[in-house]
Parts: structure tokens; C-alpha cells; sequence
């Protein structure tokens, strides 16, 4: 077995690491037909997802925490049921874009990946690494970020979280459609 | 002169098509360091902006309008004058990190470019294309989208359009130092 295969056949056989325990099932499919490629395999992926995060001015990617996290379509009162409680610190309300990353065998197959979600409108994409392992970060366009509290108090009406929870899902639902799109290109 | 250089030299001399008439004076002395190493040349550079973008709903690009854009921190009168007649459109309040389209010699340039730009914070980064030019991204984590007009109507208080303005300043100088320190590293 040659470097890269084997490389791909310890990754893929590693135990998951995410937060979630597991590659989230929007975007699985698209995972696998992309793993079942012998010249590529993905290293993580999020097919998109809606959160508040909870952050201290100035603060670390370490600092920051996450007390609501959603990869469905979000229900209001869900959404509000984790702002009762609201501390010190800044609360955003964040829809991220789905994000994939793949380790590719050449730069040519780096390239064609590349030029397939670019294509279909994954415009935030780019080789990342093209050192010991030619990595290929994928990253959509939808994105929000909105303040919603600050210190313990809301900053925004609960009309307005339901327009941004309303927007947000219209996001989500846009990057889902764009995913498929592309899984549908690389069949 | 050989490929690389005439064609640097064409960009160069080429003259400009920003929306802003020449280089933004905030990014100005970094694309000037960066295109005095012979291996590099920028096509085009944002320092980071503050701006009203106006979508129908499910726009195309081309549709878009931005009735506020602003590369210096944000008064907040100068944005509030924009928002008295407002369209039928949704108009949201974006902060857009800084970004750099850079195109190098060779792949290991552009690595060394990349990696210098990352290990900054500018983790939005990689390289779009190795086939006949090598080109480099270079985007900003720093960014904001708030929705803040519906239906030719404010859906956000004064208050909280001041904030936005407060978080979306810190969001600017926060870009601008980042840059800074890039241009520190590659002297």
C-alpha cells in the first residue's frame, strides 16, 4: 500500500472526533462518494449549522462556548429557551456556512475538487496545504453573525430573533440544496 | 523577461478597476511589500468594510447594491442618513474582512505567502488555482451580517444600529492590525 492510500485507510479507520460524535448526517452521503474516491477522503466536515456563541471580549478560539448548536432548521422556542439565562459576557447569534476538509492524492486532483464546489458556489474554498499532505478546505458563502446580548441582557427584540432565526434557515436550507448539487456533479 | 515577470509587470501597469478608483490607502503599503519581492505581485486588495448591502430576496450578484460602504470606521450618522428611505429590499449591515488576491511564481511561494497570512489569523486563506497562474487568497476571519431592513422597514432599534457600528469599528481595527503584523513578518 502506497503512502497516500494508507494515509486514507488510518484516517478513515480512526475513531470520530467531533463534537457531535459523528459526521452529521446532511452531509454524509457527500462524504462517502467523495471517500469512495481512491484520490481523495475527507478529514472533518459540518454540513452547516446555527448557533450562539458565547464569547469574553477579546477572547480566544479556546474561550469561546457554544450554548445552543443546531444542524436542523432551528425552532424558535428552542432557540429562545437558551437565552432566559444570559451571562456576562457577548452572545451572537451565528449561522456558519458548511465547511469540508479533504486530503487530496495530487495537486491535479486537488484542483479538480476545488473547481467543483467553487463552481457550484463554495466560493470560500482554496488549497490549504500543500506541503507533506495537499489539503483542500471547503467553505460556503451563507454566513450571520448578529449580536444578541450583552451584559445579561438582550440587545434585540423577539420579533427580531424570529427574522434571524426565519433568515438563518432560509441559509441553512440554501447551503443543503448547494451540498446536493454538488454530490449530484461528482456521482 | 521571462513568464512570470512580463506578466506581473501587465498587471501591474494595468489600470485600475476598483469600485474605489485605487488601491485602499489602509492596505496600499502592504500590497506595495508585498509586490516588491519578485516572486509576488496582489490583483486585488480590500483592507476590510463596513457596508449596507441591499438583496431581493434571492438575489444574483449582479443585483446586489451596496447604498453605504465605508473602509474608515463607521459614524454613526453617516450610516443612519443611508437608512431613512428604505427599499422594498432586505438590507443587512455587513462588516467584511480584509482580502487579498495574490499571485505567486511558484507553489512553494505560495505556500510561504499562505502560511505567513495564517499564522496572523487570517485563517480564511488558500490557494484558488495552480494550473496556469498560482494564485493565493487571503481573507479575514473578522465579520458581521445582521439583517436590518424588511419590507421598507427598520427592523432593528437605534440602539442596537449603534452597537452594531461599536462591535463592526472593533471589528475593522482588530482586521488592520492583523494586516499590520503581516506586513512586520514579511519586511
Amino acid at each position: 500500500m502506497e503512502g497516500f492510500e494508507l494515509h486514507k485507510k488510518n484516517c478513515l479507520e480512526k475513531a470520530d472526533k467531533s463534537s457531535i460524535g459523528g459526521v452529521d448526517s446532511r452531509i454524509k452521503e457527500l462524504c462517502e462518494q467523495i471517500n469512495s474516491d481512491e484520490s481523495y477522503f475527507t478529514t472533518s466536515s459540518c454540513s452547516g449549522r446555527v448557533v450562539l456563541r458565547k464569547e469574553p471580549v477579546g477572547a480566544k478560539k479556546n474561550e469561546i462556548e457554544w450554548p445552543f448548536v443546531s444542524h436542523d432548521l432551528v425552532e424558535f422556542d428552542d432557540l429562545k429557551s437558551k437565552l432566559v439565562t444570559l451571562p456576562e459576557e457577548d452572545v451572537w447569534f451565528v449561522m456558519e456556512a458548511p465547511i469540508l476538509h479533504i486530503c487530496c492524492r495530487s495537486l491535479e486532483d486537488a484542483q479538480k475538487m476545488l473547481d467543483v464546489f467553487r463552481n457550484e458556489g463554495f466560493k470560500r474554498s482554496g488549497i490549504t496545504g500543500v506541503k507533506s499532505k495537499i489539503m483542500v478546505e471547503i467553505i460556503g458563502t451563507e454566513h450571520m453573525d448578529a449580536l444578541v446580548a450583552k451584559n445579561s441582557e438582550l440587545v434585540v427584540s423577539e420579533d427580531y430573533l424570529k427574522l434571524l432565526v426565519e433568515e438563518a434557515n432560509k441559509k441553512l436550507k440554501k447551503s443543503w440544496d448547494k451540498s446536493e448539487k454538488v454530490k449530484n456533479k461528482i456521482k
